[in-house]
């Protein structure tokens, strides 16, 4: 295993140590919305968010026990943004890393409590003093999350995509889906890690520039793996896309110039970390494997 | 209209302002989210939170502008409750004071999207410089909210709801129900204005108890009008419990009693804020009208 590929498993299994301690098991009948919240989020995956939370807070030598607190408040929203996308409302899907996503598992009421309460746990996260002893990073935590996920970030980048189904979207207006979709979060993800680690606003400016790269070129990467990926080995559905024939990356710009351009944009994300010398090694790793992975 | 009701209707309006202010209109295809919140958060109500949140605050001499945005973040809350349970997985209501559900007048998968992004609101809201300029407080009005409102309190109260169908509860279990399910939320605005107000621990402790008095006499009030009240004046389909078979402080104490035990508990409720003197009045009339009100 490459040190890489190491410090990514290690990641994800410090936040799933972080989770199940920050969801202990309930009791009572109401119980269930927990089962369902503990089920999605340890229903695998690679753990990329919180993987950038850490290795930004890492660059500033912020200790672990903060970052990781804050690595698994990114992941539990991440978790609740699957757990409403897939439901029958939304993008219907009954897999999700080879797994029955959670209101198959469960039903859709409780899949929906399951969401709403992941999201609001990752606020109480972000503001317990266990977290952090300053009141200022706590609040700035939470606003630079809040802003990044709601009606003009994550949010708005879901319904962005639900109502595309009815318009012809072009490179532009794709690029901006995403960049709400999921770029929003990545990037929230590196400005975590910088809020931990107090980093200059140009350092905060850089590495926002490297998560808005990176989540562009990991979106590519995901519209490629769906037309040429092993259902087996993604754990879920291809193909999706074409068949809903909706735009993406690859419908727009055909697969060599998608590929092409998925590499130029990790290059240039690699570029951003140079001020932070041999510690942005890790990052920089990150951003190949996102357009190298598999699944 | 007496100075209670003033009062009432001067808190309605202002976090209605603030409500606009807080969620302007969008543009782009994805506005359609913020078309629905707006509708919600808009869509009428006593505004009794927000009323528990400016009141306390003014025990406390808070001022208004912070207070007002805060009472906005708690209704905001409120709203995402009420159109989340609304959904045909849930309760399947299709009016709501007298107008369609978010999901009637948009869809469902708009109307997911709109809780959702009105519970990262209130957050933001919270978090943000302009609703106090410490970072203490606006942290621990985070925490305090995301408390009431998780998988513990309000959502767990939710999920509770929707398995007690499938159980017999007793009137103990009703009570913890109703604290969890909308007691939460109540005791949490209070708590809000204390937190802005700095309020002692005894304070606290006194507001508290009268949050809990009066959030338990208004659940006995609304299973009153839910078998006494007029569907027009309410907005909404009564008799829905005893349709369902559920039970209710109604069903299990009998009209008399229930009626007897909310004015006890009210009696009760305005106890606890004789530490406040004459300027607790106004939430004294609250805890009145909770149980008097007809809709």
């Amino acid at each position: 295993m490459s040190e890489f590929q190491e410090a990514l498993a290690d990641a994800a299994a410090a936040t799933e140590t972080a989770l199940l301690k920050l969801i202990p098991e309930g009791d009572g009948p109401e119980s269930q919305v927990i089962d369902a919240m503990r089920y999605s989020v340890m229903a695998g995956g690679k753990r990329l968010r919180p993987f950038l939370v850490l290795a930004t807070a890492d660059l500033f030598n912020v200790s672990r026990a903060c970052s990781e607190r804050v690595a698994a408040a990114i992941e539990m929203i991440h978790t609740y943004s699957l757990i409403h996308d897939d439901l029958p409302s939304m993008d219907d899907d009954e897999l999700r890393r080879g797994n029955p996503t959670c209101h198959v598992k469960f039903d859709v009421a409780t899949a929906i409590l399951a969401g709403d309460a992941l999201l609001t746990l990752a606020f109480e996260v972000l503001s317990d003093h266990d977290t952090h002893d300053s009141a200022t990073i706590r609040s700035n935590l939470v606003l630079e999350v809040s802003r990044a996920i709601g009606a003009r970030g994550m949010v708005g980048g879901q319904m962005l995509d639900l109502v595309a189904e009815e318009h012809v979207l072009g490179v532009s207006e794709i690029t901006r889906l995403q960049r709400m979709k999921t770029g929003a979060l990545m990037n929230c993800s590196c400005q975590s890690g910088a809020i931990l680690g107090k980093a200059s606003d140009t350092q905060r400016h850089l590495l926002s520039a490297f998560a808005h790269d990176i989540g562009l070129a990991f979106q590519i990467a995901d519209d490629l793996l769906d037309i040429e990926g092993d259902e087996k080995e993604l754990g879920k559905a291809t193909k999706k896309d074409a068949a809903a024939g909706k735009a993406t990356f690859v419908s727009l710009l055909g697969v060599e110039r998608a590929r092409d351009q998925a590499q130029i944009l990790t290059d240039q994300a690699m570029k951003h970390l140079e001020i932070f010398g041999e510690k942005g090694n890790l990052l920089k790793d990150l951003a190949q494997f996102v357009i190298e992975r598999r699944n």
